[in-house]
């Protein structure tokens, strides 16, 4: 069996040979290039753009305005499309915009025979606008007067929903319980993928073809469609290697407006490569959430009523919108249920003029277990109790039922991770020892616990399907359209299916490429999803596929088919002796005289469960309290993601994880001109973003409790390394000094203050 | 219903705007480029190679000889692969070869960074050989003490068989009756595709991927990996646009030598063009035949016995070796078999040291129609038989069962097409008027029937996979490994899935390229087969997609299955009343909640029958006798190919045969330098390929009886157009001059030597 083993990545030698086919590696040569060109102001309205001289330079074959494009709002989000008008994502955005909703809002786009001829052609526009204040913060988007950003938005508010568990008024009735309330702040981060926004489009046979760094060539083909207004199988998608993606590709981003492009030029193949400027405002970033927790608790550290109020800064545009607040709710009402508290959440997710927020790593988790790992270890240390006991007094049960998504806690990962997580960091000894530092220079540690789940069932449909192709060496090709995007798709799924099928690992070709017109549908990698629902769809196809090599293998060996099996590449019988090995059989059968068939097998699989995938972060901090700065000096993360598939590849995967966390709390945010919304620091110079060097080694630990609906009793872990880590990192800081801060990144600016207002500088 | 309709070429946009990408088109920037270095010898062994200079060269990447590639001889022809050794090809050539046996044999190459570099480092290789005289035709090679130039063939002969039907000795002892013997020679010709062979390989995952211009992706890769003794699975083959075939890209040309280039630099992108030049000597050409005929009759014009003795060119190396020759046999035992005349045929495959004799379009019947139409018309004049009259005496009759293939003669289909050719000429006014021409510029009227079945069952297996895929909008994608050379496959295939399916064709998307990880299996381009072929995995595949959705449409309707049918994109009722479009259900289907499904269906169709398709040609020529040239005035050809898919594209193939028919008859032929077996004339100016300037308008006729082996009723059209023109030519020359020339291309050379012998000039 290869499942649980870390073979080596089966796209290892391409990508460090830089042999690996990205996007641009397979454009044509001498293809025309497409430029954008950004608006000046961050809130307001094109009154008229003069494109007369761009168009007359020499090698401009085209340029086009938001007055040109068409009238068509189109949804850009990432999600598997609901027929249902009430599960469908915000349609809010046009090709190019007429109305100005942030610094940088595409309003023309100029076609080129080259870079430089384009570059002149945007230089050469010239633009009036009516120009309006930005509104660059939920406060000033939803104050009175503001201007609306998009229509039916009142106050600026995409959407605000409520719920709650139980009676929360009455709850807190209750005589001699302690509040703590505090809010909490995270900043807006952007991806950082390798690979910028890139994509290349041309017509063929009457139909547009567009060859994009996507993580959802499928849902991208539909999108696109939408905005064009084609019927949707007039699209065809291509997505190659993809460089990075970390959720800022599951949405369609320019693929529309190079898409439409190419049309414009009767179908010549058009390119449209973002700068990494234009990738840091211009696509999407991690929702900038505001929190604020109130919790009543009796003395004994027992939840009675908790709230959850968020406003998330959407930015310009919907995109995925709503859910990403959504998803933190999930979180709040489920972590710390053990005592059925009462519960109540509120959310706002708001439009304002800045870069729109969408999918990033964590999915609105990140963001909310900041704001709840903090506030337990704040009111851990308000009511002096151990911080770790105080989090197993309210955690969720082993075997709690979730009644929405029937997620069940099956196993105490919690524990065995926190366990595994204290030894390594050497808790005890240290959270002693460090308590009593006062020099300038003190160290800390802290610990956060995170919730995450596996895939988006039941909130949206989870299917993937999945097609085996037998050669006639025996070996095997799988398609689907989970896609590869750095993380290590094609390896889990060699392996998954080598062993499914009973054949070597090197005897399985993962089709890497995924093309919409031949790729069995799947909605692509996002949501942690793909090992879990990509197993259901290669096991499912195994079936059909090993039945059909069986009955050719019967009537090669004459011998009934019920005896007879396929195991390490041969034909065995009842015996487990080998017959022949598979290979014999498939070219038997593929030139048969008489029973002639190329062996393949399609099979759609639909998942309706959803698992609980946990772990949590152990930090070590040293806080220069004069320099009002902090080291990281040592973290590790502790899964349980069900049994891995490769050991090694998800090692990585948590490390990369790790990395972003500690970005996100120490030292990443994107910011904004004040009095203008013009970005500061859009560029991967001043945007720091942390780099092994800013790192100490990162430590992985996994607990492998196999996940009972699961094929290979595997579970996200794609999302779940970026969930803790900056309260763990927060929580370590406190611990150092016992100054709280409720905002991140823990920056010297943010941390000055903080110690300031604390009195320690 | 669409089949039967001109619908416009699904492809004809992208090709006249030059926007079809071609194998080069898809090829990266900056990649190695190969090129060959070729013998300058035509019959030797290569004893020492000097590539130190061309090593050193700026530029040069690595120079490899025929000393150091695999001693493993492998098979070219694009046959479909046996597992009886005794039906395998000849595996007679290597990737390198120190045995030389053409001039411009393959003896190194060179991998360089550019062309320029390329061709330095080819001329400043130093080669040394042993040189024989060369052996130029059949003659010369079967000679006694000829060198031989492959193992295991003695006299060098490939193959000698012989078959008889009845007993000729004690037939031919019949009192009175006459004999007419001859012999009749036709040239080699090639191919001239538009498109030259080429190819562009590289490694991926371990695997060797080949793009390449050929017919049959699925066949190359099976010899890509024989040549290179790899898992069949480890190589790829992906093929796109092609500009022409005409059988030449039946053969894997130069793919496995590409395929290990790249092994030779660690799996860089190496490219392989190879210039015209090449292409003329080192690809394939049709096999020049030297035939034999005697046929003895009664008075009355009928056969009582006949033999048909043939020497066929191999060339250098087995390619498709005896097999061309062997379809002669068929022609020639089942197109006068009426009387059952005693029959016997002596065949023999020559290896010699010229350009290898392949697949080109007709496989060998054009020679063998050449000869017997020939010859018919030659016993008609002896006999002072009607030559038609004379004909349809001895002709298959209808109703005829061919007793190996099983095919049947099921139509009066020659009595049709002939009836249709003799009015479009005006044959009885003309062949009268003519007869008596005696000034120096004569016109004469010939025609020639041709015999030629479908597909290659049962010499050879018939397979052909079909996969269908729906898209949200009600549209289908469809896979074939029957491919698109420009010839219109993808048009017929998209026009019958459209009917089959119930959709319109603009919802049929054709999916272009074949590439071996995805593409079903088919064996491709070769035998006039795909049409006939194809439509039996369309419609097998089409029955299992309808079942699908009908499943899904009455989900979606709530009427049972069984009451509902899918017409013109449509859900319809019992009562044919439409209930909803297919772009509903597949929606639905797709996204649904419950049942979600991605409704796609696969199917490996294995054809075991065969179908006769039958025609003639009409011509009338001008004969300027003291310049010894012949003007073709008029051509038509009729056919039964049964019920035309695109009336348009069929014209087109005829128009295309007819073409390349008067090349073969008129000006084309390769020739050698005698005494070094140099090509004298591998280019597009000195090799006469006519051009639509050299013709006058062709005209195709068709007779439409339904064949019924096939699902649309239609049998083979490719080859058939280009099979009896040659004849038809040479039999108007005759009857303007009453000189039987019986060797073509009826060139002025060739003419004049025959008027001289007759007494003409």
């Amino acid at each position: 069996m290869c499942v649980g083993k870390s073979i080596p990545r089966v796209d290892a030698f391409e990508k460090v040979t830089g042999r690996a086919k990205y996007t641009d590696d397979l454009c044509e040569r001498n293809v025309l290039v497409a430029r954008i060109l950004h608006s000046t102001v961050a809130n307001g309205l094109v009154k008229k753009i003069d494109t007369a001289a761009a168009a007359r330079l020499p090698g401009v074959v085209k340029v086009v305005t938001c007055f040109d494009a068409p009238d068509r709002p189109f949804p850009t989000a990432g999600h598997p499309w609901s027929t249902d008008p009430a599960h469908q994502d915000p349609a809010d955005r046009k090709l190019l915009n007429t109305r100005v909703r942030l610094y940088g809002d595409d309003i023309a786009a100029v076609i080129a025979e080259d870079e430089v001829a384009a570059s002149r052609a945007l230089r050469a526009i010239k633009v009036e606008y009516e120009e309006y204040p930005p509104l660059l913060t939920v406060e000033d988007a939803m104050a009175e007067g503001a201007a609306r950003l998009h229509e039916g938005s009142p106050g600026n508010v995409l959407k605000h929903t409520a719920i709650a568990d139980g009676d929360f008024d009455a709850a807190v009735r209750e005589e001699g319980l302690i509040e703590v309330e505090a809010v909490y702040r995270t900043p807006v981060v952007q991806h950082c993928h390798i690979e910028n926004a890139v994509s290349f489009a041309y017509m063929e046979k009457g139909r547009v073809v567009v060859v994009s760094s996507t993580q959802i060539p499928h849902i991208a083909r539909r999108i696109i469609a939408q905005a064009l207004g084609l019927p949707w199988g007039k699209v065809r998608v291509i997505k190659p290697f993809v460089g990075g993606g970390f959720g800022n590709k599951q949405d369609a981003l320019y693929e529309p407006l190079n898409a439409w492009l190419t049309t414009l030029v009767g179908g010549r193949t058009v390119k449209l490569e973002l700068s990494r400027e234009e990738v840091f405002f211009g696509t999407r970033v991690r929702h900038g959430l505001k929190m604020r927790l109130r919790s009543f608790l009796r003395p004994d550290g027992t939840f009675v009523a908790r709230s959850y109020e968020a406003y998330s800064n959407q930015g310009a545009y919907g995109s995925h919108g709503h859910s990403i607040a959504a998803k933190g709710t999930n979180v709040f009402r489920q972590l710390y249920n053990r005592n059925d508290a009462a519960r109540k959440c509120e959310i706002w997710t708001v439009y304002t003029n800045t870069a729109t927020g969408g999918a990033m790593r964590g999915y609105g988790t990140p963001q909310t277990v900041f704001a709840i790992e903090s506030h337990m270890e704040d009111i851990a240390a308000k009511l002096r109790l151990d911080p770790i006991a105080f989090r197993f007094k309210n955690l969720m049960p082993v075997g709690y039922v979730d009644p929405f998504s029937k997620n069940k806690n099956f196993f105490p990962s919690f524990e065995q991770c926190v366990e595994k997580g204290k030894a390594y960091i050497d808790w005890d000894r240290k959270r002693a020892a460090y308590r009593n530092d006062s020099g300038p220079v003190r160290r800390g540690v802290g610990m956060a616990l995170f919730w995450y789940n596996t895939a988006v069932w039941p909130i949206s449909i989870e299917v993937s399907a999945c097609r085996m192709v037998l050669n006639q060496d025996g070996s095997v090709q799988i398609q689907l359209a989970e896609t590869e995007i750095g993380q290590g798709a094609d390896t889990v799924f060699t392996q998954m299916a080598a062993d499914a099928i009973g054949i070597r690992w090197e005897d399985v070709h993962a089709v890497t490429t995924q093309d919409t017109d031949v790729t069995p549908f799947g909605t692509g990698a996002y949501g942690s999803r793909q090992t879990y629902v990509g197993s259901a769809a290669i096991v499912q196809a195994t079936r059909l596929l090993r039945e059909k090599i069986l009955v050719h293998a019967a009537r090669y060996t004459g011998l009934p088919a019920g005896s007879l099996d396929l195991v390490g590449g041969n034909i065995v019988n009842s015996a487990n002796r080998v017959l022949c090995p598979l290979s014999e059989v498939a070219t038997d059968t593929l030139y048969h005289t008489e029973y002639a068939e190329h062996i393949t097998a399609e099979s759609t699989a639909q998942v309706k469960t959803n698992a609980y995938s946990f772990g949590c972060t152990f930090a070590e901090v040293e806080v220069d309290i004069p320099l009002a700065k902090v080291r990281l000096v040592n973290m590790v993360n502790c899964h349980d993601a069900g049994r891995l598939i490769n050991p090694l590849l998800a090692e990585g995967q948590v490390h990369g994880g790790m990395s972003m966390a500690a970005g996100f709390g120490m030292s990443e945010e994107l910011l904004y001109d004040p009095a203008t919304g013009k970005p500061l620091n859009a560029n991967l110079l001043d945007y720091k973003l942390p780099t092994m060097l800013d790192h100490p080694p990162f430590k992985a630990i996994f607990v492998e409790n196999p996940e009972p609906t699961s094929p290979f009793g595997t579970k996200a872990l794609g999302e779940p390394p970026t969930v803790s880590g900056a309260a763990a990192i927060r929580n370590a800081v406190f611990h150092a000094t016992g100054v709280a801060v409720n905002r991140i990144p823990l920056t010297p600016h943010i941390l000055f203050e903080a110690f300031k207002e604390a009195g320690l500088v």
